[in-house]
């Protein structure tokens, strides 16, 4: 079984890019962050209404590694998946590509921990463990 | 009477630069902010104080005039002073110079208003209102 | 003669939000920049060409009026138009806007002037000229 | 031998919270660019120096680890050392901890490899090879 990626199409901002002429390193962090908030919403779980909810995914790890760069203008596409759903964790995987090549410039991880309203670890609601789960391995 | 200006001086971080070599125009409004919490720090009367009263300075307008680019690990200083506080409102002015030649990089202003905890325009708390306006006239 | 109006809608990032929940000021002014990207792209005149060409767009003035809040993931349309072109500085103005009640948000204004690979005031290049012109009285 | 840990302090500024009240995670990857800097600044060897050269340290991974957020106007201190510098690349290690008590927040690491002007891997220039070699085993 294959988890479902979801994909997100955008184009590079102009403020995104730094003095190499390049996006930066850290920005590739939002663009992730861009596929997992699709991604949720894909799923019929959306990240805002978990935290309508009182609920929210904190980042515990993150992980990039980065192969070519983007330059301003150019469409990217963030393809994002779940690699693991645990009952109080999950982890994401993320590429994002040249839209138009495909072309791999960036992936990439993250884990993250569900919070309560007081800030303590605590079960992934049910509704949205199962919207999630549907997409790890559909 | 002349209001009194606060600095606060650091460098050019390298995210902070865009594809032209310089400051991205937006980050400015960002180092206003720095001269602003600097400012209200000296003033004694921190805004992260203001705001665990539940009282927030929400910004109404902003203006800047960019006359020089500043550049990555340059040492800028922030000046900023207090134009005019009002019962709900304050008007802040900012200039960012060159810390070492004093050379005038970018010049604004930012007009704010006090709401509460509900959102809803409010009166500044007394307490800050008064260390604020020390600043203003001194 | 009215200007064109050209319209860009996404929505707001995690990233783009402040302690106050809501999309930190200085962000308008990168919505601004995407807003006025989607311009010279539907104009023909693709700043990012612009700048191959060795020419950039240099903010020398921006303003902005910050009438309501934008939150995570709401959907926003930029809406930018020419206010004036002169032969060597363009004037640019944007109100951001609720994509879905068309309440508006933010309004704002940037002037800009053109500068060459030597980093000098210059002419616009015709061709850009012509093709932002057409924008600006269609 | 114990590499040299350079240390830079600072405050957490407004815009880099998020709307869960804490510093976004995106931002330690630039808060490790910050202890980078001062760590070559420190070293006699400024990355700005480099990049004068035609030289640029690329990102190719970085991987940071949450442990406590940060928040607005909380001083932190980022701990930046030398894991390991090879002729073209270099891996730094990072904790960012409270000023005040030292508690750690966030560790991470990044990885960089010598680029040419031409976007070539290239061998780091001698003189700042041997300015950050001192700093990874003093």
């Amino acid at each position: 079984m294959q988890p479902q990626v979801i994909e997100t199409t955008f184009h590079v901002r102009y403020a995104e890019t730094d003095l190499m002429g390049i996006v930066h390193h850290s920005v590739y962090l939002v663009y992730f962050e861009e596929g997992r908030s699709e991604l949720s919403r894909q799923g019929g779980a959306a990240i805002s209404e978990l935290e309508r909810d009182g609920y929210s995914l904190a980042v515990s790890d993150v992980e990039a590694r980065y192969l070519l760069p983007a330059r301003y203008d150019q469409r990217i596409t963030v393809r994002a998946w779940v690699e693991q759903i645990r009952s109080r964790a999950i982890t994401l995987a993320y590429e994002v590509v040249d839209a138009e090549t495909g072309q791999k410039l960036v992936t990439g991880k993250s884990k993250h921990i569900c919070l309560n309203r007081e800030g303590e670890v605590s079960r992934i609601p049910k509704q949205w463990f199962e919207a999630i789960q549907k997409l790890a391995a559909s």
